[in-house]
């Protein structure tokens, strides 16, 4: 039997309207499925009705991945694909197998021989990237900052190191409620002419996306707070 | 007076129709705008029109943005927008500032004050990660290999060797002519064990993603002669 094909399905990123930011062609594929998996139910289930108000949530199947998922779950979770019905993937936001639990379905897709296909939609990551300025022919994208404040502040002076040496430029976010704390440790330990990125809400009416120097930014009062953002340190092309 | 905004527009990635990539919002963004800074005025002109096959070409101004362009010249093409228009940058594939000259445009919209605007469209480099199985949590891109048989084996080795310490995922790619000696040089000096993905021809009815150990891909015969591909190194969810 021909298998399902395993379909990673971007989605919003906040409360914008999915004419912004998902394909004609890829809404009518994602509507199409009736097997997901999925990292939150609602957000899911909402997303589908977004794209489709008449979508028959009723009548599909919905597999709930998260951190706390046993990798023998998954295989369970891919046993539609394995009997010729494709699969979504969608994360809570964004491009899913991108910073959430998703890759490891796509792994053991392709442990399992099921075709795994990627669908355009919005990441923060590429579009803080396109918005800065900064070069894109070598960049990293490091995740979540550590935690302890030392960790921290060592782990941004890396960067801006590494970004003086190699001219790669690097990316990397926090949880919303420690943004302001990531700027104040990024402000009082890089020097004045390091190139600093900010994007916050990309994709959202409130999107702000700011390129300026460490010494231009100690300048500007900003408002990262609940903000989802990502901090970008990079060299002028 | 107001500024305008520079928008940043994904174009396609190959022959693939706009309605797969690129979200309605952004086609009617797009076409409003009657300012460009593109890579190929042709594959520039022609993405327009498919976009809107009445599109006013001939109303249109186009700056052309290559290796070749004058970073004195870049401020004269921002000047629309500093009079008030908005202008659209547009690489001759995918999303422009992420491996083309297109991030030197968005550099100095910011030193100049430009609101920039990045909109949603293909990128090679997220859709191979997506459909990679590869964590997301991170990454690095690296953009071409060197061309030096040598220097390329030392490079492949030493992403390897990074992934197995760190578990980063590295993407990188080369000159489609060349991808079948990258190809060997991988399957020549990695180690069995070792996952790569191998991802072409990204949103094209010939699209292929596969994840595979080393060991495996020894033994399937696979031509990835003028196909535009990514490659990818990492490590099993």
């Amino acid at each position: 039997m021909r298998k399902g094909t395993l379909y990673m399905i971007p989605t919003t990123l906040g409360g914008e309207t999915t004419s912004d930011i998902i394909p004609e062609d890829v809404k009518k594929q994602a509507t199409e499925l009736r097997h997901f998996i999925v990292e939150d139910l609602k957000s899911a289930r909402r997303f589908l009705r977004k794209l489709d108000r008449t979508f028959p949530i009723d009548e599909s199947t919905f597999f709930v991945l998260n951190k706390r998922t046993d990798i023998g779950e998954i295989y369970a979770f891919l046993k539609p694909a394995i009997e010729g019905h494709s699969i979504g993937v969608m994360s809570d936001a964004g491009c899913p197998g991108v910073a959430d639990p998703g890759a490891s379905v796509a792994s053991i897709a392709h442990e399992k021989n099921i075709p795994v296909k990627p669908l355009v939609g919005p990441s923060s990551i590429l579009m803080a990237l396109m918005g800065s300025g900064f070069s894109g022919q070598n960049f990293t994208f490091h995740g979540y900052l550590p935690k302890e404040r030392k960790d921290r502040i060592g782990a941004i002076k890396k960067f801006e190191g590494d970004c003086f040496r190699t001219g790669t430029t690097h990316i990397f976010m926090d949880t919303p409620f420690r943004n302001m704390n990531v700027l104040d440790d990024m402000l009082n330990n890089l020097t004045d002419p390091t190139l600093v990125c900010i994007a916050s809400n990309i994709t959202l009416p409130t999107e702000s996306i700011m390129t300026m120097t460490v010494k231009e930014w100690r300048k500007h009062a900003y408002d990262l707070a609940k903000k989802p953002t990502m901090f970008l340190i990079g060299k002028r092309q």
